[in-house]
């Protein structure tokens, strides 16, 4: 960060929410069992049931996205099956072989959008026919996607009816599940991930948590002994109370979805101003990670200024960059980068 | 818990040490970058490397014992080595398989006091001749150990100067770390391990942190691209900062050694009221855990007060207990026990 | 060998019975699909269900032991549980870690006749708690053990109710499941074994086959998709009829019990011969592996004659050694090792 | 195949060249050593290494192809380390996922001809560049392709400099290594290969022999231990004799190269006949595998007389597909296809 005025980098470059960090004091030295097993996860699970509206899932906590997804996929496989991935998914790009080397392939769709469809499963469907291939058996979406873009309720029930018909599990990797839920660009609610996937997370890490990832079991076929695979792979926290506490804040007095809600309302407010100065999107701004599209000079003073991704070249005048909002945002960083770009684009014109 | 006096459970009944909690809140707007590159790991890197006297080595942060054990083993052994094990060790017995869920055999030398010596090891080496068996690479202790006990500096001496002279490395699992050195049973100085061992670590999670175990590889063949071992098996947090906070608050103003030296007070201050009382133990109390072995009955009555492991049986009258202590344990709670297993014992004595 | 007479070190020394090479080269041109789905397998399928007399199972070819036994372990098992093994067990010893290399621990049982019982796994079981210990599911046993010994029907339908009401799955290794068929201390029959075990191998290499071993899946909650795991570890050999024309030869005319029958009594025929002199065994002789206990002079004049293992210390004076027959091994020198270790007693007692 | 006149559906129809026959039988009953430890392997080493004039590789023989790929891949890359293949290699399609089964994941190009170049590994080269991601570190090629083609001398060389300067290995899948050098399509010899790769294998299963694939490690920092990795995998035969007695037979006398000839030839004379009678080709016929594109009509006809693959649809009314050709396929059955085919046109015309 050095002298930089404000890192758009990503949405964990901050500590926690304050009323987290209040609740880790004021139960420091309650004692409590370990491993999960303590009042404050107990209470966590049934506040999360409550905001999902199903009291039938299981629920459990970890500590990040990388090991949720690769808990989630192996427990659910068996040895010879896959897992289909957009190319943009996190676990095929980002997690440093992770699924493979709990000896998973992912079967990976090429996608722009970062969303897949029916159609493209059917394709790797089609395709693997006998016992010389893998057998596709689950399918793992993103959602909001790691481009910013978001699931509608259709796209959602037209995923998970394909799937139910071809047998295969769903799984939507929610580590940025708070900003998806609250974008304007989709009508999914919370309450209809139980009934339209077969697992998902709710991510904490990035939306005001330290650390936590809620991982909802829906489809029974996925609940059995799971936290051996927890265990087994190091993610059961001896004190699983700092999960716990972390959730139970969140999900009382509608702290996980006000978060979310801030961390888009401030990207938004930067895409408005980027739209309203000319400047164009890759893709759609629909949640807490938007992609302008700036001429490279204008990049230039920026980054001299702020921090943030430079995504990919356009042309050769100009790239896409990342800005990233998050629950820790302050409008007024806000307020100072739409200047700055402002008046870098004023110099540019002259 | 519910309506008992206090819990002897374990180290990990609590939250954090105060300092911890009040960093956390001092540092928490800080911008920093993610995944342990931040500004707080780098400073607790820089005064672990000073406390253990040696800036040669390299440090790595992760959440917990389990992860530290499988990611030092597997990222050291090839597929076809194996780690050597006391039969008590952590690895064999409580991790839920994660050394073999990662591919490797643990050969299991049996122990009785928790701990291995060198004669122990050449055994297994003479027994294991070819490609038909695996190849044993790695000897794994703990220190503490999982019964309490702990290494001296000449026991450790010799154990090293064996492996290097077989061309094993030499693990030491240090959840217990800081008990260990504290221990009036051991000459052993943290600024010993970088030149008895080949990796250790120093436990977080058991000494005052709410998570977090400090990885130090000491042998340059160790070192080579550990972060993506780390990356691949989930162990990067987002938020690395959680730890680097953690364990810069450890390692400033004697922390991590006052945590631990407390801990072995207070389970001393339990093992000389037992010993005046007339009862003996499993093993000389050495550090923060101490096996007492006491009339059945009187553990029946103790356990409707205090909450501890019942941990073998001796005869038919007496099993041995486990008691706990820890940075958190207050003396007020020490005194009860002591006052309410002496009250015990002269009802029984009636 | 060199100049040595012959070798007894094991019952592989040789390549395959007349009659498997005849059947070899008779059906070499004829074109036939590949991966086992050609007409000899199909063939030898059904000879091996009606030697069982059991159609309800399913039958797999493939190469060796290691690869039948980890194929078969880490198909049956899900990645937190394990296996129990003997210590004696090939799986435990001598396999290279194959069974942990696919993520299994195995809980290993202290066995001098290395067979197991209902009571030594009872005791595995107790001990394997909850989710912080691997959960033992399934029983591996050698038939004929790894030492020579054999079970009887007695012994093996109480492991196999054992089994089924603990909920585990029971797997016997039949490398040398000929000769123990055959062993006059068993009265255990072939069609017995698809109501006694979870899963079996008929083991063809080491009882007239070039390579080969049939897997018989007798439980239905292992037959699924069982040829995936076969080909994804590199187990489905393109030319299949390779297989299915070696066992399709050894299930006719009772090949398989001849030669396992033949083997047998060449070991029984150096045993009495043995015992005639003297000697004593380590365990008794009951199949083609027999442990006589020989002065470690005699040992010395015997190995300038002929090749076999010196098993293990007796005391000070005496070894056991392990003299292997097979279908191979000719009477004739049967006949000359008896006449040369009686020749060899006579001058030691002078 | 039931009444169908020959089956050109692949190189492994058949059982084994006369001459490996005959070998086995002469040798049937010689006592030898196990686990490729006999005299024939050692013979059949020497013999490769003659062959390929260099006698500082080291050579191991496995069963099969699917085998020697993952053993290879997963023995020389780290647990991070991903392989780089076409997507039509046969690791990223036909092997149920072998290779991600050892933990490895395969960085796939799209091919159109089945080969690769530098520029393509170098976009995947710059594309991964942190601990996020795995790190490539081994180029798997298949020579020839799994379509037929061949990689030139010129190519190969390009390909093995750009793998020396970035520090990746290059291995040779050469399951059909026979018909690509003796394709006319390339000047590779096989004394270029120690040179030109790290690793690489030659092919007996396609080229004459019941099973078997001879793995040559090249490159000093592949063979360290490697039977340890055979054995772990259940690839160590006990009569590894059937391995031995192949190779040596396959390289005495010309036999390994006679029958690649023949099998070329074969293919290349349908391939004059089909290219006479006015068809086109999917790449042009280099090796054993050719791609003839025929009309649907003359394929279903085709169909009723002989077995092969329809390979991939070209147009509405045309499709290709796969003729495959061996050391076992007589003159006879390649002029009766010609002479059907041919008449088959001829209906077609009227």
């Amino acid at each position: 960060m050095s002298n930089l005025k404000f890192s758009f980098l990503y949405d964990y470059s901050e500590g926690a929410h304050d009323k987290i960090l209040e609740a880790l004091s004021t139960t420091n030295l309650v004692q409590q069992n370990g491993y999960g097993e303590d009042e404050y996860c107990d209470q966590a699970r049934l506040l999360i049931k409550k905001a999902i509206d199903n009291d039938q899932v299981d629920v459990h906590f970890v500590s990040g996205g990388t090991q949720a997804n690769y808990i989630v996929i192996s427990s659910a496989l068996k040895p010879y099956e896959s897992v289909i991935s957009a190319s943009t998914g996190h676990i095929h790009v980002h997690e440093t072989g992770a699924v493979e080397a709990k000896g998973h392939k992912i079967n990976v769709i090429d996608s722009t959008d970062g969303k897949i469809t029916p159609e493209q499963i059917d394709k790797v469907l089609i395709f693997h026919t006998d016992e010389h291939m893998v057998r596709p058996k689950m399918v793992y979406i993103s959602n909001s996607t790691e481009i910013g873009t978001v699931y509608t309720k259709t796209e959602l029930k037209k995923l998970h009816l394909f799937c139910q018909e071809k047998g295969l599990y769903l799984f939507m990797d929610g580590a940025r599940l708070g900003s998806a839920l609250m974008s304007p660009e989709s009508d999914l609610q919370i309450t209809d991930l139980p009934e339209l996937t077969d697992v998902f997370y709710i991510g904490g890490t990035k939306n005001g948590a330290l650390i936590g990832e809620a991982i909802v079991l829906c489809n029974d076929a996925l609940k059995d002994r799971f936290r051996y695979y927890i265990k087994q792979n190091g993610a059961l926290l001896a004190k699983g109370r700092l999960l716990g506490i972390q959730f139970k804040t969140l999900f009382s007095n509608n702290l996980y979805f006000d978060n979310a809600k801030h961390a888009n309302q401030m990207a938004f407010k930067i895409a408005e101003a980027v739209k309203s100065l000319g400047y164009d999107f890759l893709g759609k701004p629909s949640s807490n990670q938007i992609f302008p599209i700036l001429p490279n000079s204008v990049i230039d003073k920026l980054n001299k200024l702020y921090q943030f991704y430079t995504w990919s070249k356009v042309d050769d005048n100009r790239s896409s960059v990342r800005i990233v909002t998050s629950w820790a945002t302050p409008e007024s960083a806000v307020d100072s980068f739409i200047a700055d770009l402002s008046s870098i684009k004023g110099q540019e014109s002259i």
